[in-house]
């Protein structure tokens, strides 16, 4: 996983973050695969993502209806095997406007 | 960790994400008074974080003035402790305002 490549602001973030149940099977190939899904959208500009039992995801996106055709479209694709119930104690997902951003790298 | 308890939207979250070096000596000290300084910083909602060798912490804050006066508390108080160059290959701090929000609770 590496810092997400995205452009000047404003653009969208949709934080997901989220607490897993025991029962992870099949889980990694589910996020892998929306991984790709993503990558395909309209206006998709990255996605970070890190932890396990607790987890954090964040999507970038080019505006709001990016996010929300996105989500349409994976809940729709693969709505049998997003069983929030048996994978998630509890999740939020927060859709926000970047403003304003400031980093670091070295090299 | 746990989902942050937020108030209704609008508020803002600091989105930070960084790819750690391999040196790592008293950091989880210092990212735990830095939680501890948050939650006493004005203006604090709440915090999330995950990772490790990639990490991304999410905190939110009542409006754009809370992040910048904690920016420049944490980095006056903590500076000596905060070298970049000693814990983080690269990292990035986005600052965006929550728009809306939907979530899933088990229990």
């Amino acid at each position: 996983m590496s810092i997400a490549k995205t452009p000047k602001p404003p653009y969208f973030a949709a934080i997901f973050t989220a607490i897993a149940t025991e029962m992870q099977e099949g889980y990694a190939d589910t996020v892998q695969r929306m991984h790709e899904l993503a990558q395909e959208a309209p206006g998709f500009l990255g996605m970070e993502s890190a932890g396990d039992d607790f987890e954090i995801t964040v999507s970038y996106w080019q505006d709001e209806e990016s996010i929300f055709h996105w989500k349409q479209n994976a809940s729709h694709q693969i709505a049998q095997e997003l069983d929030k119930t048996k994978w998630y104690k509890a999740y939020q997902v927060r859709v926000s406007r970047v403003e304003r951003e400031y980093g670091f790298k070295t090299g």
